[in-house]
């Protein structure tokens, strides 16, 4: 294993960019590619080949001169890196169409999101099965959370209920936050929030179809 | 109006974080907020009051020393920047959970994306009404861009269909592409091409989690 040991310090720059080297790795690992030199590597992300070298002598010694990356086990350094090897339990509030989409992403499982628990405040949602799990009473997320010991909260509520069922979750224990609802949340400083803003790309289009 | 006239370099850095901007004007005009100071404003965000005056200045003159921001004032100027005032004719390929859930995305029509059309492969779809539009099969997507002149396509497939997708909405002359399917997507540099991908907030959630 070529990780470095001990605690890393990991530019913002560099930690922006490992999502995209999970993302391709694993689409390499799936094509059944074994090796690629970094110039091929970097060729297809759209980066310099420096730049990848560079921002993967954060982590260890990866590669061989005049050989290339091992994809394989590149790929297996970057689930280590971004602690996806690990498992965490997690609860969805809001089954809408969006937390639909969700539970129903592949992609989630294959990182470690093991959803236990579905919770909404609809009468006509709650009850209904899917993936093999009945959505609860949101009214049971809390004990729910303390009995399974739940370490992750997703919420796809609309906008005003964000901050109530972030607060619900906090104090039930989770560690961390991941925020669909289009409204940023706060929670204490030892609870990790995430929000993803899916809107940001349409602006992002938007301003580059401006500026051309 | 004090955005500067003629071509703006802006640094990418400063691009990254309009989206943000945009968000918080926007929910503070819904707030009624009629003014704030700089450093009242950067604490909203998150980041420091000269961070926040000295991304603004790369635009133009905004605020007043002693009185600070008129913000709705900062949130038409913001609106034009990004190039949101614009009406884009859309159409959204892929009428799943997660296309479903854009559709119904109220922030996307604000924002300027008018989807006239949808479109599947799937016959248990086509013929669906939503929101108002009916669901079409997507071998009529080139000929209906053609005809009304479509300039975005949304792709919300999976994976495996998103770059046959893309060929069809380049062919037609669509000017951007969003893509939500996990796998980039590509096409001719004339054609603005966004990838987002919804599963790297995870993987941030994860690495700060491990971090800790």
């Amino acid at each position: 294993m070529p990780l470095r040991s001990g605690p890393l310090i990991v530019p913002a720059a560099v930690m922006k960019r490992l999502p995209m080297y999970y993302r391709y790795l694993h689409a390499l690992v799936e094509e059944g590619v074994e090796r690629l030199s970094s110039q091929e590597l970097s060729g297809r992300m759209g980066i310099s080949s420096s730049q990848l070298r560079q921002d993967l002598n954060c982590f260890g010694e990866f590669g061989q001169q005049g050989y290339g990356y091992r994809i394989a086990d590149l790929y297996q350094a970057m689930c280590q890196i971004l602690g996806v090897e690990k498992r965490y339990k997690a609860v969805l509030v809001g089954v809408g169409n969006l937390g639909k989409a969700l539970i129903n992403y592949e992609g989630f499982r294959r990182r470690g999101l093991v959803v236990i628990g579905l919770f909404d405040s609809d009468e006509n949602i709650i009850g209904q099965e899917i993936n093999g799990l009945t959505v609860n009473n949101i009214r049971k997320l809390g004990e729910f959370i303390k009995q399974e010991q739940v370490e992750v909260g997703v919420i796809t509520t609309p906008a005003k209920a964000a901050q109530e069922v972030a607060d619900i979750l906090a104090a039930g224990g989770v560690k961390g936050i991941w925020n669909f609802a289009p409204q940023p949340i706060t929670a204490s400083p030892e609870i990790i929030v995430e929000n993803t803003h899916i809107g940001d790309g349409l602006l992002n289009l938007f301003y580059k179809l401006k500026e051309k």
